[in-house]
């Protein structure tokens, strides 16, 4: 990653909890104590991490914490999405109790997305609700997954199945802490950003084009502007819906196989943007035999999820298990598949009833068991 | 219990949800179905109780249910306190999947206060959130804690350390339930009742006074226009006051030392209730010590408990192990004890510092080992 040289930047989002600021800004992690003391958001904190993300950054972030006069305690847990899990809330409601952790606290979220996921939904839950601070650590935190108050955990029979809504108080974005993202995982978090431009942001799906290439290398200079733009568009449409009954389940393009995928993979085979990618190509398919998608626009989605390093080998699974996994996604209902289909790049349109034999036609043309 | 021969009443309550409507009458429970398809509410429901609870009612509840066109199905745990956990969350996730509930379903709670603490986070956090439907079954559920949306479960060293405000879309109070309540557990909810009184309600303190012989022995006729009362007073003081930052603080008289004996006695020794009885004896009895009340408002509220059949007997506990167990009170902070003192029937006030001094002078008093 080459050194990062943007400026500083904020914007906000709209919650029913009130706005909250998205500050954009390299060098950020050492001015969390004292936007947090500026803010009065709490004298006590505890910072809740992953095990990596904590031996990377929690320090920096306790000092900064320390130098602002809030007492900051760390609590981590095993990464990956295998600890987004019932049984890791049960461990961390017990290290609240024996921090004696209490209205007067607030709860940092350092890492990516499980991390933001998980401690968010302790944040909504402890004491019926701590304010909560993200400091977002990956493409595909910074981008997309803490700005819009998604918190939870999985269930052994599916993603998300058990969460709350909860708006943080701040989010503070280092761009410069995504460096030591392992590359997998960082093209993993460009498949997020390339979802929400697939979705409603033509402008930076063309920045994505453009600089492909040093994006696969995780160059600083086209990945900052994409996930400030990624992060905007993304608090802009949050804040119409915070609730996800509306227009923000376009964001759930890619999502729906995506999701399924990751679950027969057993949240071992698939990153979670990898398998959004692959859900991606299964969308664009299915609305090119919807007859939404010209042949083109699939192409031009196609090229850029090569671009970025994202795998296009869509699995040979069995379309029968993907399909039990499918009416497991919260947006189906009685057993119909709902899905966000596109109509080109920048236009996502939600659907409620999907046909399951176009479904079935699109995965098998990319390479599913029938 | 003799006959109900009271009528319909409907009041609300406002929540950051929108107003939700309270109604109570008589052989509400048969009416439930319609009254949740005429406002659209979803088209399956759960009907989540205990198991004591859905011997006695599910069947009519899911009768009215199915009657009304509305697919209802029964998931139940065991009565009491001690389900009031993470493992029963747990398994009601478990059960919700296995039903493939989802985002056209709501939630029903038939039960008392735990069913409704219980049921309440599940439907808060299943999928993100389901729409709710409190039907209380207890004088102390219809009285107190079916309105103002608090939800939530105990971790082992603590009561409701984990919830969530969540508020219901429709309560539906039917007071005949009640009658099939045990003795001891019905004259508990009168402690709430009177808690209720005592903290906001002069007027109504004054009708259980006159009536206090006759409602320990469940006499309906002054039962039913007293829980409409409380709930009438619990609705107002929620509207104000959602999240228990202000006002609504005060309705926790009785409670600091009343959650602590609970814990003490392992959730086993006392009712809630009972332990809210003693809880609003030692309260009244830091306020006199405070020079907040007169001994004579003392008495009153004294012998009011006592006509109503909770016992008078303060344990013989260890003030350091009762010391313990309150600062791990949800309202406390740094170790200090916040407390909800009275200045005389109906006028409860919220203390931030009580002196530890103070209270452990208090406890002693009442019997409790220095």
């Amino acid at each position: 990653v080459r050194r990062v040289k943007s400026s500083p930047v904020t914007f906000s989002a709209r919650s029913s909890g009130g706005r909250y600021a998205i500050r954009v800004e390299p060098g950020a992690l050492r001015r969390l104590g004292s936007w947090i003391r500026d803010r009065h958001l709490g004298e006590r904190a505890v910072v809740v991490s992953d095990a990596t993300v904590a031996a990377l950054y929690a320090p920096a972030a306790l000092r900064s914490l320390e130098r602002a006069g809030i007492d900051a305690t760390l609590v981590s847990f095993p990464p990956g999405e295998r600890s987004k899990n019932l049984r890791t809330l049960e461990r961390l409601y017990e290290q609240f109790v024996d921090l004696g952790v209490d209205r007067d606290s607030l709860v940092i979220a350092l890492g990516g997305g499980v991390v933001g996921d998980v401690a968010g939904f302790v944040a909504a839950t402890y004491l019926r609700g701590l304010p909560l601070v993200h400091v977002p650590t990956t493409v595909l935190a910074q981008a997309d997954s803490a700005i819009g108050g998604k918190t939870g955990v999985d269930l052994p029979r599916g993603k998300n199945l058990v969460g709350a809504f909860y708006a943080p108080r701040l989010v503070v974005i280092d761009p410069v802490l995504v460096a030591t993202l392992p590359p997998r995982e960082a093209r993993a978090g460009l498949a997020e950003v390339a979802k929400v431009a697939m979705a409603l942001d033509a402008r930076l799906f063309r920045h994505l084009e453009r600089h492909a290439d040093e994006l696969a290398n995780l160059d600083s200079t086209p990945l900052v502007p994409a996930i400030v733009a990624a992060a905007r568009a993304k608090a802009k449409i949050v804040s119409e819906d915070e609730r996800d009954r509306g227009r923000r389940r376009i964001l759930n393009y890619g999502h729906t196989v995506g999701h399924a995928l990751e679950a027969l993979g057993g949240y071992r085979r698939w990153l979670h943007g990898e398998a959004v990618a692959l859900g991606m190509r299964a969308a664009a398919r299915v609305s090119v035999l919807e007859g939404r998608l010209s042949a083109a626009d699939e192409a031009r989605q196609g090229h850029l999820l090569d671009a970025l390093g994202l795998d296009a080998a869509f699995p040979r699974v069995s379309i029968g298990k993907l399909f039990s996994h499918l009416e497991l996604d919260k947006k189906s209902r009685r057993g119909e598949v709902a899905f966000v289909l596109t109509a080109g790049v920048g236009v996502a349109r939600f659907r409620r009833n999907l046909s399951r034999e176009v479904l079935v036609r699109a995965l098998t043309s990319l390479g599913a068991k029938p």
